[in-house]
């Protein structure tokens, strides 16, 4: 371990967010609520740590797979501690662990607050809170399609022959131009949900924040209400189109984009995903239907309402347009299930990844087969690539450490004395980067009235989730940190 | 698929269960409590019904793999529904689907009631539900220990070489020969611990039901209250220590009991059950101490509550010594997750087992250090053995349906119309034949009250759970009932 390299590159990071926080100060100034200055102290505190960190390191080209989880891991966590900056000297939220949370929230692109009271806050808190999740998403992209499969985390390094990418020992300059391709059309895309939300009435501010916690499937609203205060078909339709999108696999929309829109549908994950998402919709559709809830207001609210919040919570954006705890038990249910599937691996979603459900479920299939021919060779298969039983066995893994530590925090949470509700539905809306979960931290609740315990125990199962686990887990093996050089 | 052998077999299972049905008559002849004639028309039944398919088959002395799926499938759905006669027959219940429910939930060791009030049933009727469930015992030691492993059900093949086994393609008569030695054990235990039962004044009737329903994990009590019922220390300690030995692999007893005393410790899954078990039941007694709750009662009620009921569960045996839903919620979580863990291989417990979750935690830990050495060869041991890949991925694959089923049971169970925590207690304690779950089928309550189709969707976990699903889930496909001769 270099540590030379890591402040480094950590140094770096610091100082781009130093920039984003200048930004923000701008248009805190512009707004004039009074919250400018905690921006532009921020971002001049950042800068002075930020080069400080700069001048006395070196710039590695080399670094190792060791090295890249340790920067993973500390970026997140710098990145983390340096956001909630904002709201302690803005004197939005007093207490530094609630600050935190709110950072981590933002740039893990969770979407849970502690503010109970969201309208009224000053506009630049307001587009902070936004564009910790919008950087995050595109921390995540980067994270997903290049860093994680070339650290060989939980079986993703299915895409290494997809992405141009790097060698199996040193991270490569490639990776950086992977990521600017990919990072246009994210940018391409969030403007594009902004220009529709405009076309739909939605005022320009809130039209930006929006589409920033949408592409980045963060969730974060300058709405107490978020999208359900908008009393529009249409701005609810043109949330759930991005919330799908920003679920999608970031490189299947790049090639759609240069030239092979048929792309999509050669997809097997994409296909899953997508036959996943439709089923779930139709089943709580004929659950809260059945039910006469939706008597009165119709079946296209009903169909809407489904279709909102299933997309909504599969791609863990976490965006609410209605009470989903008011619908009947199955319904929940079925939402509780969805929050542990998430997004496409190469999204900017959190959760398991449908990437991982749908290489399990052909594995299954196999496994049976196998039972009854002993003898036969049966692979299993992923859009007629062979899955090789190492890279199974580490999805495997990761998927059944994912479920072992969202019980281990829902367990954490119960002892920390939240109701059981509130403590499966908390653990598993962190960890799988959601936000809104059910019990008390449900769809029209916030998470300002935990207590610090609870509110620590979230933002570890939120950064475990969004580094996919093996990072941050890594990060208390002491072989990580043993110094090289 | 030769389908005469399969007659063959299950007929000559079905007139052994025809003696078991006599026998309970003979002893409910001898209470007079009126239900004997139910029993002997149904032990004449099954005398028919066996001679039947005996007389036009023959006996098959080379199973295939295919076969042993299909009969151990049949055979365990035709002693399910064989041992429901008598309680239809002697109108102790009305319902045929309670009825199978609760015969089910005997021979899968389960120890779900329908029953709520128990005391006062004849004789007959509780000492043949006491006698399914330790009938249910043998059976699945076979399983277990002999059928499964040849079958390569669930990676539980790490066995293969230890037991005196049957060759790759075809059972061989061997089985029998250590399902025998491990019958005597378990038929010994049995009436030591009636003997320990006795010696605490425990009335004769109740001491061999009790000790039948100890050693095959299953839990059913000739008792409303349970062991709760006998305010007796010993009788209790009694109890959990016979729970503790039930809950460990039979062939650790058989070497033990045969000059090797020292076995248990050199047995890795053995130390990681004992560890985890203890483990957890210090959580439990400190969560409870804590709260107050047994400030009068005093520590050694405490203590012994809390080991009580985490024996219990951990071994899904299912005795109930004090009502676990008063305690604070993370003793709850404790026992839920327990739920999942179950006792060891070749045990009568269910559950995931402690042998899968020792792999995987071995397993995970691999991954983690893979994460670090790209390059290194490391591998994951058990008992210095070397676990391979594809048995490996067989366990995982296991665990990971495993828990899928218990979501797909519990979401049924929702849009059946239960509430949640039920749902998620009744399906978690069905497919790991536990018995008491939480919420309405908590420590104190029963199954009686549910639909039909709630207990039909319990019946089939019992038997996905017993039958270590893959035997179950075979039997709907089609390459298994394909005709050969």
């Amino acid at each position: 371990m270099r540590r030379r390299h890591l402040v480094h590159v950590v140094s770096l990071i610091l100082l781009a967010l130093s920039g984003a926080l200048g930004l923000t100060g701008g248009i805190a100034l512009a707004y004039g609520d009074g919250d400018a200055g905690a921006f532009f102290v921020s971002s001049a505190l950042l800068v002075v740590v930020g080069l400080l960190g700069y001048w006395r390191t070196q710039l590695a080209r080399d670094l190792t797979v060791r090295e890249g989880y340790a920067v993973v891991s500390l970026a997140w966590l710098a990145v983390g501690a340096a956001g909630a900056l904002p709201y302690l000297l803005s004197g939005t939220i007093e207490s530094p662990v609630a600050a935190l949370f709110e950072s981590v929230s933002g740039f893990t692109t969770t979407g849970a607050t502690v503010f109970a009271q969201i309208e009224g806050l000053p506009h630049g808190i307001l587009f902070w809170r936004s564009l910790t999740q919008w950087l995050g998403g595109m921390g995540i992209i980067v994270l997903g399609i290049a860093i994680l499969p070339f650290l060989g985390v939980g079986g993703m390094q299915l895409f290494k022959a997809e992405v141009p990418g790097p060698t199996p020992e040193r991270l490569q300059p490639r990776i950086a131009q992977t990521a600017k391709l990919l990072w246009y059309v994210y940018a391409a895309m969030t403007a594009a949900q902004a220009v529709l939300y405009l076309l739909g009435g939605m005022p320009p501010f809130e039209a930006v924040t929006h589409a920033f916690t949408t592409l980045s499937t963060g969730g974060f609203s300058p709405r107490n209400a978020s999208i359900a205060a908008y009393d529009s078909p249409y701005l609810q339709y043109v949330t759930i189109l991005f919330m799908y999108l920003a679920g999608v696999n970031f490189t299947l929309h790049y090639r759609a984009v240069t030239g092979r829109p048929g792309i999509y549908l050669r997809d097997s994950e994409w296909r899953f995903f997508t036959v996943l998402a439709a089923g779930a919709a139709a089943l709580v559709l004929l659950v809260i239907v059945s039910s006469g809830l939706y008597d009165r207001s119709g079946f296209e609210v009903a169909f809407r309402d489904a279709l909102f919040q299933v997309v909504s919570i599969i791609t863990t954006t976490g965006f609410v347009s209605a009470d989903y705890e008011l619908w009947p038990i199955p319904g929940q249910v079925v939402l509780l299930l969805l929050m542990f599937v998430g997004g496409m691996a190469g999204s900017t979603a959190g959760g398991i990844k449908t990437l991982r459900i749908y290489v399990l479920a052909r594995q299954a299939l196999a496994e049976l087969r196998k039972s009854l021919h002993p003898r036969a060779v049966i692979l299993t298969r992923v859009d007629d690539r062979v899955v090789k039983e190492d890279v199974l066995l580490r999805i495997l893994t990761f998927v059944i450490v994912y479920l072992g530590l969202f019980a281990f925090g829902a367990l954490l949470m119960a002892i920390l004395g939240n109701d059981l509700p509130t403590s499966i539905g908390a653990s598993a809306a962190s960890i799988g980067n959601i936000g809104p979960g059910i019990g008390d931290v449900g769809a029209v609740d916030n998470y300002g009235w935990m207590d610090q315990a609870s509110q620590l125990t979230l933002v570890a199962l939120m950064l475990v989730g969004r580094l996919e686990i093996f990072t941050v887990l890594l990060v208390f093996h002491p072989g990580l940190w043993r110094r090289t050089r």
